[in-house]
């Protein structure tokens, strides 16, 4: 640590300014302090020319122009119950369950109600701080506070041991036995705050960095670009083909970036999909594994919607995929690969708690030392996400008391998911100028609007996007918020909206099929 | 971690490979596999030289050498529990009360496990899940609960308005009513979260861009400003003043700086100190808010141990210093000031539930949106971690039920703070070749240790700093772990350790004096 005050500063300005510090050589440096309380001339506040212009280029559209428009519309409806179209706003922008009403899971809340409280332990039931919890329960919550401490202490920078090891049994069961470790696996404050840590290892902070990323995509990707000043490398997922990717595509991408100078460093997959809802196959796996292993770029496999998954379709894991290829190829040895999940997605929706893990495989031991402080740098991830981490990876089983009720929550979860998903894709197939994907997984449908030119022209007028202008009027007139295609991107000239199927009941459903017939008579 | 992986690699073929023939023979497989891809030339793994250089540069001394070596040795406790001369780590490198067992505050405690259960609320005494809770924290949690939600469902990104509105009149009764506005105050992920919001907006990414730094400091800011690439331009504390502020060095290096084309664009202060332990009085708040103006730059108050200020000593914010300027002189009216907040430190000590605040003051309407657009990229805070700043902020009062327990929880806390600061501070007044300041406030005493010459042979011997030996020694003879003043920075030539008064009893004080004697006499 003895270079450590010289890395503070450089040498030569370090070294400088303590000089000045030590000889008088500004003749008039009494006269600057003048003292306390004489007149000086203040400074100006900072302007935009004065900041960060990376911030400033970042877009995040899932809170942008429409969910601001609609956050002012509840105000107005709290004010004026009765001077708006509707009674409440329906945000389908976002993927955020339990604000729209999911219950939490029982086992999981229950457990993490002791972690905060464990006196609820006791078994005195005349004591004002004893409750008849499962057993099950109560020996979860009484492993984790042996094994975490209180949930107010800071753990591991990485993580608690004990969730981790839970973590990679559930990766191990998940991918048919393919060992993961716990020391790959790093706990994170959702899958957001993973992203950046990535980022923040292997981008150099430099335009000459790229990052691939899908068109559409989930605008965490480009705003988290735009903050380290990385360029984003756009390609484009085949609509027709349930938005699948085009291999073959990329690699061109790949060795143009290279010829404009700029180096792909990272390669980003979301699977299932975030806006588009579709699920890759092992093929597509594979194919985007190649030009890893060819081009020495890190694969992000944005995995949070690993549990959304519907009937007919099947998860496959980038990890799987890629142990199975290295079984038989060496060229895949030196696939680096990280891999997402999250506790605000699968059918827990604890989006609030901030729970989540990134997988680092393949990474020399020099790069996860890198990884290693940068997380002690955060402290840690808060303890209760972790905590809630181990019990989502590590459910109740067969025979627990808490089992059957943990079954039932969940299944019902996942088929009110599949019925409303599926609701919302019958309406939009029985209308006109609207196309969409039948939904395989994740919380999202992307459907495609077709717009007239009367349309373009009106949004034209108005400085809007079409599908903005859309938006818009369906927030204006029905209360529904949804986000425009233009936030997530989309192949110039098309437009498409991404709306999560979380609301519940149907009526909201037909309010917007009744908005859209309308929208499309008054300009036709 | 390479070693282990190639050991589990052959496990993973093996696992993988009987899986394959599940479905078709590995003959098949390769095939298939073989088929698909012809040979290529595969690209070599990231090394150093890959990836970000400020990665690579940051320092984070708190969890650093000695930190990780005291973790070796705890596990070494583990597995031989009798071949080190301690049978315990203590943990005095970092301010982590609840590490070390330090009771959360129960009122906190009895309404988070509610917020994680809302059922807990039932008042139905036979069913499975009620219970006797006071009053007072069952209003509080269906207060929270219906103006929140639950707390699985992501809040606003700045934080929910219940919890701003708490946080604000908290504010303006510690400033003696100088009004505090919930749209200023932004929700965070405990105060490092804030340091980095705030230099990711206000610094440009480029070595042109300074931040003012005391010194010794805590390094979250030395390794914030590396990952920023920009520069720190450090200014000594005078310790033998008790670590007060010298406003003529500051300006003195403001001016310096602007000479050598840094722009000092952020000015650090820490009050009460970390690791000082020093309080800054009203005048040495004064000076720094006027060379703030002088120079347009926006300060940072880290203000996390507000609450852990000793009798004889009185904590001013830096708001409230700056709101009186305010009102007799224009020149102060662009000061722009941060002031952190957090659930780790005070007498609740909730490190792991990540918790805290920034109330931004005097900043542009256009720059406040760059805030807004930034915290929205990370979707919110841990929304539990925001209701225990409502609870800090909005404690029970005099006559709730909650009343006598929580005051003499956090009574006793305060008090034995004080007691095992002064313990420790007596302990080292006794002792030689030790020099200490007394303790004002924090959880921290920063002494100077007095390395005679065999001593300082001996470190060099060893390629380490003498501090850092001595840390060393320190930690491998008594299980005390400590931290190197040169983690935090020190006047050339002068060497400290940084340590908690956390851990309990005075075992270890008394052991830590035995090491200091026989290390000195040792090398005398």
């Amino acid at each position: 640590m003895n270079s450590y005050r010289f890395k503070i500063i450089p040498l030569n300005k370090f070294q400088s300014i303590k000089n000045l510090n030590h000889n008088n050589s500004i003749q008039n440096f009494n006269n600057i302090i003048n003292k306390r309380f004489n007149h000086f001339n203040a400074a100006p506040k900072l302007s935009l020319d004065d900041v960060n212009p990376r911030v400033i280029k970042a877009e995040y559209a899932v809170r942008g122009l429409i969910p601001n428009k609609a956050e002012e519309l509840r105000k107005k409806l709290l004010r004026h119950p009765n001077e708006l179209p509707f009674k409440q706003i329906i945000n389908a922008n976002i993927g955020n369950p339990q604000q729209l009403k999911q219950k939490p899971i029982t086992f999981y809340r229950s457990v993490l109600s002791i972690l905060q409280n464990p006196s609820l332990l006791n078994d005195n039931h005349d004591s004002s701080s004893s409750i008849n919890y499962p057993q099950d329960v109560k020996d979860r919550a009484s492993k984790l506070l042996k094994e975490i401490g209180s949930v107010g202490a800071y753990s591991q920078s990485q993580g608690s041991l004990i969730v981790r090891e839970s973590i990679a049994k559930f990766i191990t069961n998940r991918d048919d036995g393919a060992l993961a470790h716990p020391n790959d696996i790093y706990l994170t404050t959702g899958a957001s705050d993973a992203v950046k840590l990535v980022f923040e290892v292997i981008l150099n902070g430099e335009r000459d960095n790229g990052v691939l990323i899908p068109i559409p995509q989930y605008p965490l990707y480009t705003a988290a670009i735009a903050l380290k000043n990385s360029t984003p490398i756009p390609y484009y997922l085949n609509e027709s083909d349930n938005w699948s990717t085009d291999p073959q595509k990329i690699e061109e991408l790949v060795l143009s970036s290279l010829k404009f100078g700029i180096k792909p460093k990272i390669l980003v997959v979301i699977n299932p999909g975030n806006p588009t809802g579709s699920v890759l196959n092992q093929d597509n796996i594979k194919d985007i594994l190649q030009i890893a292993a060819k081009y020495g770029i890190v694969i992000i496999a944005d995995e949070v919607y690993q549990n959304n998954v519907f009937e007919g379709k099947k998860f496959h894991s980038f990890k799987k995929i890629l142990l199975e290829l290295q079984q038989n190829r060496d060229e895949f040895d030196n696939v680096q690969l990280v891999s997402l999940h999250s506790s605000s997605k699968g059918v827990s929706g604890e989006c609030g708690q901030r729970g989540g893990y990134m997988e680092l495989i393949g990474f020399n031991h020099e790069i996860l030392k890198l990884f290693d402080k940068l997380v002690s740098i955060s402290l840690c991830p808060v303890v209760t996400g972790q905590a809630l981490m181990e019990l989502i990876t590590n459910p109740p089983q067969k025979g627990d008391p808490s089992y059957e009720l943990f079954q039932f929550e969940t299944n019902s979860i996942h088929e009110s998911y599949k019925s409303k998903a599926d609701a919302l894709y019958n309406a939009f197939k029985q209308l006109d100028n609207i196309e969409v994907q039948k939904p395989q997984g994740a919380m999202y449908l992307f459907p495609k609007i077709l717009f007239n030119e009367r349309i373009l022209n009106a949004s034209k007028e108005l400085n809007l996007q079409p599908d903005e202008f859309y938006c818009l009027k369906l927030l204006e007139q029905t209360g529904i918020c949804v986000v425009p295609g233009s936030g997530f991107g989309q192949v110039e000239g098309t437009f498409h909206v991404r709306t999560t199927f979380l609301p519940p009941g149907n009526e909201w459903i037909h309010e917007w099929a009744k908005f859209h017939q309308n929208f499309f008579k008054k300009f036709s």
